[in-house]
């Protein structure tokens, strides 16, 4: 998909750019997607022009249509350079335990963390937020792609609960769906959140309460909030 | 601020349009503030253009600029006007019980039903989500002004539990803030993904699983999970 001759369109002492300065050399495919998830994340996916594109990637416009037909073509690269992310970002360290409760906390403290306070990677914020908030009513081909992203979260949400009742660390009776609802709702709200105050301390409280929440699910008979 | 000059720029036979007709006469101002709503809900503040306003309220530049002296000024009008909005659906019926849990109960049942799903009046959903999404990291004036009103909804919900804790019908022991933090979280999140798939059953469940954990957190001394 990609060769050598691109990188003739690159400036290769590019000033500015974060990104992908660190993961050099870049091919000019790479570059354009990488640019543009943090152009989407910031301006959204419509209010970023081509001209927006080009600049940040140094890309010529031949140079950008030798790999991409359209902004929207794009869009499904950008998609799924976000998702990788995401999963590097948030998934990191479940592995390494057994207990699914303890799986879903060690995803809530990747997500506060290394996900959402990275701003030097995605300034904008979650791209996901923004570019389904952005694209709901407008766009439905990618809305769909977007939604197929937050459906993944949830059911993982939703079989870690569900492993969670099965080992007994939840309780037995909790309502998997219910449970899955408020996680992944509040997970999005305290992105949104975040990305308007910017705040670290809020985003803190945010994340804690969904682990005491988590923590409050536990069978104990002796459990009483009082 | 208005008068019956405006009326000029008007067509009264204006052949579509949704909310303003329902409440003829309304003037020129009003329109241009409805209208613009809808179109920042649906499509953003930035990327709606002044093309679009006048056009959806039939209004002239002229007659525009007679009310705002810019599309930031008519943004405070409109976020004014949608504050009305959100009170008027949101605290319906809160004042008619005396107790705080049984307020918040009340307040997440007409967020679910009287705002969100009310799809006419808002087709795009919540515009505080829209708008502070959007604009984050471009319009720092604007963000400030749409802050204070998330401000004042976690301030409402901090208050009620802490009545809530007076009187007993929450333990004394949880934390105001968390629970707020989490409240407030996951109506933005339900709110987020109602717009993203606009599944009634999924956001019945999102607001469902908010009142029961509302509920989890009564004092009840036999209290558990399992």
């Amino acid at each position: 998909m990609t060769g050598p001759k691109e990188l003739d369109n690159v400036r290769q002492d590019r000033p500015t750019g974060l990104s992908w300065r660190k993961r050099d050399p870049m091919n000019l495919k790479e570059r354009i997607v990488e640019e543009s998830l943090r152009l989407f994340t910031l301006k959204g996916f419509l209010s970023t022009s081509m001209n927006d594109i080009l600049a940040a990637s140094q890309a010529s416009k031949g140079g950008f249509y030798n790999h991409f037909s359209s902004k929207e073509e794009l869009f499904f690269d950008v998609l799924s350079v976000a998702r990788k992310h995401w999963r590097r970002k948030n998934l990191v360290g479940m592995d390494r335990v057994d207990s699914p409760v303890e799986k879903l906390r060690i995803m809530l403290d990747n997500y506060r963390d290394r996900y959402l306070k990275d701003t030097e990677r995605l300034p904008g914020g979650c791209p996901f937020i923004m570019l389904s908030v952005e694209l709901a009513d407008q766009k439905p081909a990618l809305i769909k792609e977007l939604n197929k992203g937050f459906s993944g979260l949830k059911k993982m949400i939703a079989r870690l609960v569900e492993e969670g009742k099965e080992k007994g660390e939840l309780g037995r009776k909790i309502d998997t769906v219910a449970v899955t609802e408020l996680v992944f709702a509040g997970m999005l709200g305290a992105s949104v959140m975040f990305g308007v105050d910017k705040s670290f301390t809020r985003l803190d409280a945010a994340i804690a309460s969904l682990i005491d929440y988590l923590d409050s699910l536990a069978p104990k008979p002796t459990h009483n909030t009082q």
